[in-house]
């Protein structure tokens, strides 16, 4: 999805103005140094909604800006697009049917409820319950993968993720998983048929991402087997109701349309609801918004309410 | 007119929050189907108001979008910019002396009315009455010309048209145009001069459009003879009081500054007018703004207004 | 500073709705003359500010726009960055020690209180007062600098310019400072040593501005010496307190990280206020809106009241 759509709905919603600054009108380093840019962007803004290149460069913004800044994209991780698959999955729990009665009381689930619940509005209206989920994962170890990695085991799901052998995550992010307590919820390995085993929800992204193309032949024949189709999840022994996730935009190499397309997919759920958690983030973060529970506009808080 | 400033303030002066998504942004087909696309976009807006390449691409988008989709400019029609043409001729009706008295009394011209006064909303203003007019179009048979096709017969307006002979309109306007009943009321030839006998209004567009500049000299040669100028238009025996219509951008090739900067220009009332005939078009069919008659303010309808 | 921030920034705290045009939306001259752009653009909004390249665009553009035409920036000049430095330089006149007595009471000085007091406004907040300041200008004979010219003598502040001598105002610039009687307050010479002789503050712009790179191996060697260091500074017998100003984008060339990032850096605050003065000047010019003093938020004028 066009982050610019993305960026400027969820502003607008929230009574905000957006102010969408694309390739044209900032490079960072090129012109101006990210710290000079940072400092000058929030000087105008309430929080900065950044989509990069390098990592670094996000935590170079982030080190330097006098106002909150979100990761929108960058080369390592994709925080707000799991935010978007959680709320979607919580909203089609009922698809997912008990293996057993046990599921729904394990430590993990109650930690997620705890979680929930912690957040101080009272009236927040509280999300469908999810049972611990298998979650499979096939394809290219990418940004979107990488926040999975870091999510879904504290949540109580269970991840098995098919990559071809030289597209493992970086030790970065293998770091960030272990540092979390989170690899131990975490099957790896190559056969993308072994991955789906018992899997709710089958999830992939594109393998040839924007500046990529260079590479697009050598990594056509490295992903060989890795499309998502009915037929691999059914030999590979998926939970015959499980659903489909991408956070677009697609390619048909990585799936195909009779599952893109057909019921199993919750793609554009999950597309429609990067809007809402976006919004969330954005009220959370840059905090002059009040979403309020009673009346439908949202009110900008005054800078003295904000602080007491 | 720059697509994006018509679109932005016509959604601004409506109340409305404005998605512009450029080249950059948004490439149909490139990178995302516009099946997937269409889908995306429609989920976060009330409308969506596309410029597109190909006509079929606006037919898929209108395909698979969950909002409407309004044409605002194909390859092969181009419908805002003849409302912004009619407004523009009715508003200026008092500058074409009735030919005859029988003019006002034809049949067309009162099913016109008609369609005015079926509009639902009761205190809306009547647009001054409009005797048939002849209408001369002289120059390539693009977008514009094509609306004008199906379009003023329609109303009762006779058409005159004058390309080479081989830029005729291509076969699916004008099966369009028969299936309309339109051919009827429309004159076609090579000449300009004799396309221009009679006329009150002349209408021309570039030879040139974006895209086309590698055929630049075969379209000069091929258009000898076809600039407007008052001596094209007093040699082919046009109405002494006749106005000149031009959707923009200009080049001089096809009118002079005589012509296009004199008092018979009527182009910049015309370009002020695809402002108020779009928010018309987008408060139609987008649907979620009211534009009272009342008070100055537009004001948002809520979903439950809507669906009753 | 990206222009498109700071334009759309302004806009939206003035409550109005900023339609930006970059370069892929509306090229001067190319597909459309300045004049049919000018008039087209002026009929849908209230005003325009306009960043062009050479300077005469905007003369063309204000010749045929229907409303207020505002120089965000041209080959020539760049009066918008002369408010911001302004400002901040009243804002921070207590940093200044006052060298003698008399000086608060040149008649200058009270010119520009006169100034100020004319303003129609009665609750006008006013600006601290600051003593004839020595300012300085070390680098490239640039818009920046060509506002300075015409701008600070006449407010009672002594100019030191020190330019290599191929890099001086053109002659349009050097007949505008002599109508206003400017030279007479300005020293300029090729040594940056002699030009911070007393200088309260010292101001600097890049000297390889964007569509220059191919000059810039000859630019590096003819500005050789022309960084602004402490050194530079205390060789040459500057104010020991000293400030900065810089418009930004800065590359390191023309001033180093001490200088730049220091406590003498005035940069930042700089970069903040040109949101509050581009407000004042849509304010002033584009008479839209009222910033009222006593509440919050601003309201849009009438039509009827701006005409009465």
């Amino acid at each position: 999805m066009p982050s610019q759509s993305l960026f400027k709905t969820s502003v607008s919603l929230l009574g905000g103005n957006a102010l969408f600054l694309g390739k044209e009108d900032i490079q960072l380093g090129v012109n101006e140094t990210p710290r000079d840019t940072a400092r000058v962007i929030g000087g105008m803004t309430e929080g900065i909604f950044a989509r990069v290149g390098a990592h670094e460069e996000i935590e170079e913004l982030a080190r330097y800006s006098p106002v909150p800044v979100v990761n929108a994209l960058s080369s390592l991780w994709h925080p707000t697009q799991i935010l978007a698959d959680l709320l979607t999955l919580h909203e089609h729990s009922h698809l997912f049917a008990k293996p057993d009665s046990q599921a729904d009381s394990t430590l993990e689930y109650k930690n997620m409820q705890t979680a929930v619940k912690s957040r101080k509005r009272e009236k927040v209206m509280s999300l469908p319950e999810l049972r611990p989920l298998t979650i499979s994962y096939i394809g290219d170890s990418a940004n979107v993968l990488h926040d999975m990695l870091v999510t879904y085991p504290r949540l109580g799901h269970s991840l098995r993720v098919a990559t071809p052998s030289k597209y493992r995550a970086p030790p970065e992010v293998w770091k960030r998983v272990e540092e979390l307590g989170c690899d131990k919820g975490i099957w790896w390995g190559e056969d993308p048929k072994e991955a789906v085993k018992g899997a709710d929800v089958v999830v992939t992204d594109t393998w040839i991402s924007m500046g990529q193309e260079a590479e697009k032949a050598q990594r056509l024949q490295d992903f060989q087997g890795y499309q998502v189709t009915e037929a691999l999840c059914q030999e590979g022994g998926a939970n015959p109701d499980w659903r489909f996730l991408h956070c677009l935009p697609r390619k048909q190499d990585e799936v195909d349309d009779e599952v893109f397309y057909g019921p199993r997919s919750l793609v554009f759920p999950e597309a429609d609801n990067r809007k809402w958690t976006t919004m969330a983030v954005f009220d959370l973060f840059f905090g002059r918004w009040d979403i309020s529970t009673d009346s439908s506009k949202p009110k900008p808080k005054s800078s003295e309410e904000q602080k007491s």
